[in-house]
């Protein structure tokens, strides 16, 4: 039952809060780390979640962490329970291992992959000597995660008390499934160009570009987009938006060389359906 | 009077400026300092400190510096009086390294460790071959902070002109003192999620959730909070503000998944007093 | 014909995007570079070039490239034809390597620097295994940053087709140069503290502060400027603009303490003529 522990010339730790850089807490955390683990690569995925927005920061996490090399160590932070009875935990998923609050932040790896074991971060030999009420990204998460990447903790498991996968915390985000020729789904994020990211992943519509029709409809906005296109340069000149594949991996709406989400008024949450016709 | 340099193989380098990151010129301190220095870690504290302004700077770095290793070297850089008669300096200080301009940057930092040198950065074998009159973190604080932490530099003084330490340019931030029952203070610093911290250490009002009442006012706002926490899961759900203990080591006012900044309309500099009773 | 590879310990790979920080997009970028470049330092310019101003974040790239040391790869993504037919290249010019889309964002290098050898980006040996129509940055321009930085590929020839410089594509910037006592330029940048950056290098005003009289005329806003100052602490204290030389190598307009665009009401693209009487 004991988990090996990554040991290698240069662990990467990846950083994802919401925290923002204005203050100092990022280069705190980051502090703390390179006094743990000197040798380690400290990588910022984002820390501009939107401020306590669990099920944001997860989509982000959820779009990135494939990418990052294999024994990668996720710190991950927007915490709005912080100080509370909320757990926090390490979790070995696939070929990574992710550490933060037990709040639904890590939803959508426990989904993908295979959760080899968590712990509750219970021993206190891996945080910081005067743990705060306020600011565990700095005293618990940073540390434990520096420990983690170092392989200075022998196995997993002495962070704390293991605990059964199948009682972490998930978010519900209503799983977005093809029935027939609709697909109820919503908008999960809007990226820096204003493009809408919807929660439909491409693999369950292999045939976007193939079918003869497809729309996505805005019911509450009262929005029609039937136009499709392969890549942004190929959208139309005249500023209608249009439907594409997204490289996080889901259907996107956007508009060329224009911001779809201010253009159409539509942001995170807003409902939608996709419809496709002729298959 | 010789003063040792840090020579280890991963040394740190902290920035700390207020040039932002639309522009290329942290990017360029990074480039210098990577020239010299190619073995340095750099980490960012940040470089959103409000424009010129050194009095939210230096609280800044004094809520960030304690949490970085032994010897790291910290380049700081909010200069309005850049390219004028202002010195530019390198201190050593409790176990780590400062390096910036003399116009109290720093103060928090003379207050709180022990001041072993500092030296005025005179020695134009450090700096950059051209120096400008506007970019002296590019051309003398990046690489004098990337000889300091390889260890090329003998000494300390070889930077420079050694100065007594008592003459350094302090701000002054009105101590923050206990009277009895009441704390005249003022808030020093508004984080990323509005919460309102104060001058107030935790360390002068060990008896802050202990004292039968304890009230904020704010005077000029006819405002009073009473309510306190320890932590902000723990605040009302109502939206009411409350008094808490913020990881930075100073008494914070907070409202529970809110911006008590906005909703208080409240900020930086606003006069406020604890007071405390039946203690 | 084959070009050297770069192939030291801790080879630099600057980044340069428009994909702002709020997503995990830049993560990503630098999570592919750790898995294939471990020891690669990666280095921000910014990521906040205005999406999609190809302008703009060549400006910026000029500002900063000199400062990084030899071998630097520079990994640059403002790329709004991305999918298209436009070409994906990698140019080694004077000491650097430039990676990223061919359509003008490397045009100051172009201009400043001899192009030793283009390809284009065709040998999909050096791209991640998918490559989408989105997302070049992190399916085909951080990979192939991160071979050519860890000295994988044995010639710089390896990574595709070889292409003529000349043939490279160039943005018409339209030469600023002196005609007898007068100079026709514009705004090409706003920085963070709000001055104007003119297209007028300071290498062509030589004797811009020894000159009688100095004027920034901007006709279009009926707008003179007289003053000239070394830097901004010897600027006037009523809020009055000045000239002076920037520490980019442009001729900038600043106020003391101030922020000139937003005073002024002047912004990138602003036509100016700069006149010079006396000499």
């Amino acid at each position: 039952m004991s988990q090996p522990i990554p040991s290698h010339h240069h662990p990467v730790i990846a950083l994802m809060t919401d925290f923002g850089q204005g203050d100092g807490d990022v280069g705190v955390m980051k502090g703390v780390i390179a006094g743990i683990a000197p040798d380690a690569h400290i990588i910022d995925i984002t820390h501009h979640v939107a401020p306590q927005n669990v099920a944001s920061g997860a989509w982000i996490l959820a779009s990135a962490y494939r990418y990052f090399p294999k024994n990668t160590v996720f710190v991950c932070v927007v915490d709005p329970g912080v100080g509370s009875a909320r757990g926090a935990i390490a979790v070995h998923a696939g070929e990574w291992f992710f550490v933060g609050p037990d709040n639904g932040l890590f939803s959508y790896i426990y989904s993908e992959q295979a959760v080899h074991a968590a712990v509750l971060l219970t021993n206190p030999t891996y945080h910081l000597p005067h743990v705060s009420s306020t600011f565990h990204g700095r005293d618990i998460f940073a540390p434990v995660g520096a420990y983690l990447a170092r392989g200075l903790a022998r196995t997993f498991h002495e962070l704390g008390t293991p605990v059964d996968p199948t009682t972490l915390q998930r978010l519900e985000f209503g799983s977005t499934s093809r029935r027939g020729t609709g697909i109820d789904a919503h908008i999960v994020h809007v990226d820096n160009f204003g493009n809408l990211i919807t929660s439909i992943p491409l693999t369950i519509v292999p045939d976007l570009f193939t079918a003869p029709q497809v729309r996505v409809v805005f019911p509450k906005e009262s929005l029609v987009i039937e136009e499709r296109r392969r890549f942004f340069a190929g959208g139309p000149n005249d500023g209608q938006p249009f439907i594409y594949g997204d490289s996080s991996g889901y259907v996107g709406i956007a508009i060329r060389n224009g911001n779809a989400a201010k253009t159409l008024g539509v942001g995170s949450g807003a409902t939608i359906t996709l419809e496709m016709t002729g298959k």
